[in-house]
């Protein structure tokens, strides 16, 4: 796997580019790709200039999923549980770390693939991508892949069958964020990194943290804690800088400061 | 605020007309906003009259979300939860009353401007209307905006760049019901009125209350509770009436009485 | 009803065809017909060979929802009570029984008839086809359809209104998972079919059952649910035949025994 911390001239950009560069064997999340791409999603994660993580990938296969040699009745269930649970730390990371991470298609998204874009904050693909769960075709079924799935598209979206949906209905049912062609691909997902840089690092940390924990509430319970964290965001140094700013018809300056509370 | 309650030459149509009317100031949702909204929506709610309410706005924006000139460090927190806690009653107001509210939508939708679209139980808007959760560019995430969307539309739909989305893309999404052109809005809109005001009142009643209820359970608990209530509406007079009305086929006469129990 | 179990020359293909075959009363969900329709899903429930169940309908209208002239007055509360509960059974029994249950609708699916397709786990629709909950202008909201259209569309796509909606627009929203014009539905709905038989049957069963069953839990505890279900799936005999298979570049030769446990 190749991560590179955008490293510029010695300054680090604030940007990870995660890229699955294991072509050949079509970027099979391996449990050594597992294990370093959850090194790599927390390689710049004490810095407090990280603000976003792209993870793309090299070919034209975006990842198919767990490396079947590797699910053989050879390693036994104890290093099959291995392989899933590490997955799954995989998963809750992406969403568990204060940084928009995003998924850049180029190619066919299958299985652990297809969970690992769905997995993302936001995800931008290519025309040319597909996404399919077919592991039923080889006798495993896309359990794991279908919690990912199943909370981000509709019920019937998921198909049993594990035949392949083309990026326009991936974008039509909210698995994808946007769909361009190959050629915009690139300039697309700057725009979107352009536009988190451009915002607060605290306050993008407390708004990504607050949506998964009160979408996994009741609503009155989760407008409770929302209306909490507001409040909490206008007492953060950059959210009062941003109000003021915003009335004194400013760019605002920002601390970007993790430590952020008002005194 | 501008509260039609539709009095027709001195007797009420049934229809509760909300307009945001404060254009200047693109329809801020301030305190006193949210206040006259939370009064003007309760205006008939005693009246067994009251069909439906229309929410809809002046000027080319629809509501631009919370007023930021009120969340300065000035007014301090205890203000702050003040507002957002009357927000979050405006939005709950909006599900626990027993007739349809419809958000008119001819305009930009913005911050708490789009989470009360979303919050209504129909939305009809002009194609040239736009949402969006705007708030992190101001230091101040959506998150509250986030509680309602989240539950409205898919996950990567509700982005973290604050980025808009035409009305299309709300209609694909489910934030939206209806998308028309601007010239049609009004129309489309008293279509829908009417189709309510044809119905009982009563059985709407149960039927949104159900909704809501039935939605925050599991499934097995949710069919027992609709099962139960179908049984209840069928012990409506209205419910009666409707039954009989189509065997006999007859339009139905409907009581419309809040206290429908049949005897 | 008519039910084919699919008895080709006294050997059970694994396909049962249930075709709704009163179009005279234009499929009315009975409870002669809940009855019959519960009957017949079980039918073939204990054949291992049992592989897919597809519901279709006779004549224009797929199905209108239950009998309105068994929920008059006369018949009194608790026989509508068994009606409202043996609704829910069926609904329940499509998504507990360990084969995939496809509706192919050709036609209009109105109430407890849109209900039934929003309850089969792949639905197929002709372009003419179209869906309601017209209960509101019979007096007697769609309150238990809403149950399951509730957790298979966007909130705003169930309309208070009941107004129909088109093929396409189901298919936007999730309803259905595929449309196709009228010609084209038989030839589509068995592509699927020879797609879920072409795997193997315990797996498909397996998947199936931990879908549900993950879909009901917070994600932690859904990943935790999902990851054992990975590694028992792979303990299968057909889990080890198909990554063998795979690696082996032939075709899986599946036991498809329920009984799968590999000693």
């Amino acid at each position: 796997i190749q991560c590179n911390s955008g490293l510029r001239s010695g300054r680090f950009s604030g940007v990870v580019n995660i890229i699955l560069n294991n072509p050949k064997k079509r970027n099979a999340l391996s449990l050594a790709m597992l294990n370093s791409l959850h090194a790599d999603i927390l390689h710049e994660a004490d810095s407090s200039a990280l603000r976003v993580i792209i993870i793309s990938a090299e070919g034209p296969v975006f990842s198919s999923g767990h490396d079947l040699t590797e699910l053989t009745s050879k390693q036994g269930p104890e290093h099959h549980t291995k392989i899933f649970e590490t997955c799954a730390e995989v998963m809750h990371l992406i969403q568990d770390i204060p940084v928009p991470v995003i998924a850049k298609v180029n190619g066919t998204a299958t299985a652990a693939g297809c969970q690992l874009v769905a997995s993302c904050d936001i995800a931008v693909a290519s025309n040319k991508s597909t996404f399919a769960t077919p592991g039923v075709n080889v006798g495993l079924f896309c359990s794991t892949p279908a919690v990912a799935l199943g909370r981000a598209v509709p019920r019937k979206v998921y198909a049993f069958t594990g035949a392949p949906i083309s990026a326009n209905d991936a974008l039509l049912h909210g698995l994808v964020s946007k769909v361009v062609p190959e050629e915009k691909l690139e300039e697309e997902t700057m725009k979107i990194v352009r536009m988190i840089c451009k915002a607060s690092r605290p306050v993008v940390a407390l708004g990504k943290n607050t949506f998964y924990r009160q979408m996994a509430q009741e609503r009155k319970t989760a407008y409770r804690l929302a209306s909490q964290v507001m409040v909490e965001n206008l007492a953060l140094i950059d959210g009062q800088e941003g109000i003021k700013a915003f009335i004194e018809k400013r760019q605002p300056v920002w601390t970007n400061s993790p430590d952020n509370a008002h005194e």
